[in-house]
């Protein structure tokens, strides 16, 4: 009962993020998805497969445990949905996965190339460089297992996944959609400073003092 | 009867999907049409010319025969009628043809160059590198023939005419302008990624398993 | 009186098409000017200075003569009325007149590069190259004279005026404003091809059949 | 009393005009502030930190003093409060100051690289080059002290902090809104005309030109 009153409000939460993702220019058509965990379940709360953003709502979203097996819901799971399940598995603090195409960072990912901590903004969020995954095919769970192995134990909430495309995570869902946006947003502008000259490295010691700082003083202390 | 009644909706579809290609930011102007072929007539349903996408209504859309000459409509019918309609007739598969100038996808086509299958969307949507077709004077049937020549027998809905544009094609026009959405989004992610260096080919066996699982597994079994 | 019903007709085409300048990215702030000639007077319509897209109205559009002297307005005309009035008064067949800093025009313009023939859209809607005008300062008639120079007997309704940004003409201000968004639209593409090696040139046979078949056959008939 | 009636106003004007932040594409998430002075006060009003876009209202806004400790407020002010602070300290012209990690602007400060004066926009507002200041922890006012070391004597209202974002400066609020909106249009159509070759260098005597007439004859005399 209290379950199924935590699922209602998880449909809503993780129908409304999905707005993020046209609204910040990371997908195309129906491509990209945004799950969440439902705390105290084995459960996990994601987009149904092939439904377009602007149909998207909290009834449609469906519910899966985490070998990605439907629970609840009318419509088939996103095809991503055994990487999401296995993400949820095996990082026992992650919240929220998040999943894009979007453009700068896939860009990255296909020439498998790490992005450089080159901006403050790398520094505060990402905690150096945002590192890439391996190659993995669609459906099963390799590209959960690409996911963990990048980030279990990295700073960085964002790996970029060869020749495919980007996956976040977070302590919420709310917060694996800002990695989202905010991996994008350094990948073009990193992107766009390397492309007359080589951007200057920021030392390590400074890396360190960003995050550290970022990670405990930064927003208002009840929404960090 | 049955023919008119068929077409009244056919003409909503075309003005409705129309609407796709300023959201996706695939046009300028008047730029860029889409057609649906009328199902058991040898007709179509296409954009009159120089009506901007503002304008667009169920009602001033227009029916040609399959030789592009107007059969039922106020206005002239787009001077890119004869294009599709040679692909109507010549693939008979072939339910709807979107063509537009969507930039990137049209900066390769003028430097007469394919789109190599460097990203897991690119395997997915169009089976591996989307072609070029020949450069073709516009108004007579040979855009149509290079259409025909170059993705008779190709799995991409997609082709690169030289120095012009994009055509895709599908079992339907939804599908049709899906492919043209895709296309530009991974015209300019390729592009990104080439500016700094080689993206990484995907094996041509990974294409094959990506191709096939997309076209049977992707979606809502209803709506693939 | 015709004349005063003329002119308030006139004042509003020209505040509506101003909204085209910000809906296709041409204009960022207060920068770029749309205006059209009064016929049957030498006097032209044109938005005042300093004034924000969202603020114009057809009431405070304003009403100089053709040496740029206000005539009838609240506000003081646009810096750039010299150059639009000077236009006017050299070259009787034109009927709008537009200028924007549209960053891909004005990327070519501050190399002082025209923009080669490479699209069937440039053969259609400007006939070859788009031509750069001479580096001129601002107040005078000194860009009016660049620009009359530059397109005088060329086919192109455009000019990229060195390290400054775009003029473009037409028989209408509607038509000036289309050959705005063309040119940004090409001048992009062609950038972006560019990026990634060289594009093919159309042939001149062919630019010339692609440029009259356009100026003759495209839209509807009255629309022209 | 009268100070109160002036920070309620200014809690406004710096609420409407974070709007423009996000309507030009200088921001995403919550990155980016907007400040203004209050006259005669040694006070200032801010954004709180971590605070989205559509959440800002005049009621969120908050007021500190010049070292940057809360004087009135709910919420926790912007973590670029300090450097905010120490510019109005030591510039006491300056009434407004905005930061943002607008994508191009930031580009060249990531390089370190000065964005040179090669189109007469940039001459117009920034009277030459745009500055890079020093790379600086965020925080304390070293920031503060980067941005005034490196504008106290010179025409540009923007300076690129190196690896970070750029910051601007203006008699009011809306002035240095505007310098943020020309900096990242300056910044992206000089990167684009690089791309592809050297821009052109305008004359210093022909940038003295342009500024000095933009500085005193562009808009409406009384919003000047």
């Amino acid at each position: 009962m209290i379950i199924t009153d935590a699922i209602k409000q998880i449909r809503q939460q993780v129908a409304d993020l999905h707005a993020e993702l046209p609204r910040n220019e990371l997908v195309v058509w129906t491509a990209g998805n945004v799950s969440a965990r439902v705390p105290g379940a084995d459960l996990l709360v994601i987009k149904p497969s092939g439904v377009r953003y602007d149909e998207i709502t909290a009834d449609n979203m469906v519910v899966t445990d985490l070998e990605g097996t439907l629970v609840d819901g009318e419509l088939s799971p996103s095809s991503d949905t055994a990487a999401h399940a296995y993400v949820y598995k095996h990082m026992p603090h992650v919240g929220g996965v998040v999943h894009t195409h979007s453009t700068y960072a896939t860009a990255w990912s296909a020439r498998g190339e790490a992005i450089p901590c080159v901006l403050t903004m790398i520094a505060d969020e990402f905690g150096g460089e945002i590192p890439v995954g391996p190659f993995a095919l669609i459906g099963d769970d390799s590209i959960g297992r690409g996911i963990v192995e990048t980030l279990q134990g990295h700073r960085s909430p964002a790996v970029l996944m060869r020749n495919h495309g980007v996956f976040t995570i977070g302590a919420s869902a709310k917060a694996a959609v800002k990695a989202a946006v905010l991996c994008e947003d350094v990948a073009r502008t990193v992107h766009i400073s390397r492309q007359l000259g080589e951007p200057v490295r920021i030392a390590q010691a400074d890396v360190d003092a960003l995050y550290d700082r970022y990670q405990h003083a930064y927003g208002q202390e009840s929404t960090r």
